[in-house]
């Protein structure tokens, strides 16, 4: 492409190293931000600033934090017994957004992948088993990725933690609300079937 | 939605106030962002910083410039007698990308709309007409929207230049290359069966 400055050149080309935005997508928000008021240029630059100077990792939870712990971390409303292990933060934002989990989280940073060569030791996994002793937790709820890994990574926590007073439970899976049947994959509604329960119980959920 | 950091929340408000950017999209660039090696941030910030302190408005064509006359006016090896109109800088750099002209632009700020209240002396016509004498322009191309709007902002500007030694011309309008006849709207295939060619001129375009 072609510009009559230097700088939207430079604007494109960092705007168009985001994922999912393309050239196109890069120079319509670069001339966009152009014309702009100043305000709003401002704003996003002083987010960003922030984001590259101020933001922390949780020492507790490996979540993304403003101060050395978390604000679900530090939140002393929230359930200290139960803790919900993700991948990622984006799992960790899911999960929050749903508003139907009030414990803790740790985030592990992804899952065992002998194919990708990621091991135990690349994860927070040890600092996970610290944390179940530490908070004295009750429950620890997997929501890993339905996959062979994320499978792997939930039979490995698991081993760690069978000697310790600590229930493993994973998040439900079946078909989704909403959802056609006949659009669910086999694998999915055969599980969905096997994993059958009473209505009344199903009434609770 | 929830987040454990104030920092991440305000770069998602910050990046979901661009256009085609939504709540969703805007969390998974921030997080994306957030992860990101130091220099891609940097570099981000540096280009929106340098977009809002040095970008300025080039006092020829009024399209974006690093300097008071940008790269394209100041480039001697472009044909200056011609003048391309636009509306706005998204097609100047539309036009740019095709590698087709290599004359002089013009950035109109829009064109004529008695609906939308935006009469000629809102736009920049007034220098338009300078620079024609100025530069004893010979055509002058017209690159405009073909609507309504559009062909009003032409024929005023046609008017204007009736007693100057100059050629207007408008960019032709037909069906698409590549594109299916049938799928071609009426009153763009009307308007291409009436405008049709000899063949032999069309082999020269």
């Amino acid at each position: 492409m072609s510009y009559s400055s230097k700088i939207i050149e430079s604007a494109v080309e960092a705007l168009s190293s985001l994922p999912s935005i393309g050239k196109k997508s890069a120079m319509r928000l670069a001339i966009h931000l152009a014309s702009d008021s100043f305000d709003k240029k401002e704003k996003l630059i002083a987010a960003l600033t922030s984001m590259t100077n101020d933001l922390k990792i949780c020492n507790q939870c490996y979540s993304f934090s403003d101060t050395a712990v978390c604000s679900i971390c530090e939140n002393p409303t929230r359930d200290r017994s139960t803790i919900c292990v993700v991948e990622t933060i984006r799992d960790l934002i899911a999960i929050e957004d749903t508003g139907s989990y009030r414990g803790l989280y740790h985030v592990l940073g992804g899952v065992i992948s002998p194919l990708e060569g990621i091991g135990p030791e690349q994860l927070e996994i040890d600092t996970l088993i610290t944390r179940v002793d530490e908070l004295e937790a009750k429950e620890i709820v997997m929501a890993l990725s339905p996959t062979i890994d994320g499978e792997t990574t939930i039979f490995y926590i698991n081993r760690l933690l069978e000697s310790k007073d600590v229930n493993i439970t994973t998040i439900a899976r079946g078909v989704s609300f909403g959802g056609d049947l006949e659009y669910a994959d086999e694998f999915t509604l055969g599980r969905s079937i096997k994993a059958r329960l009473p209505y009344q119980q199903r009434q609770i959920l």
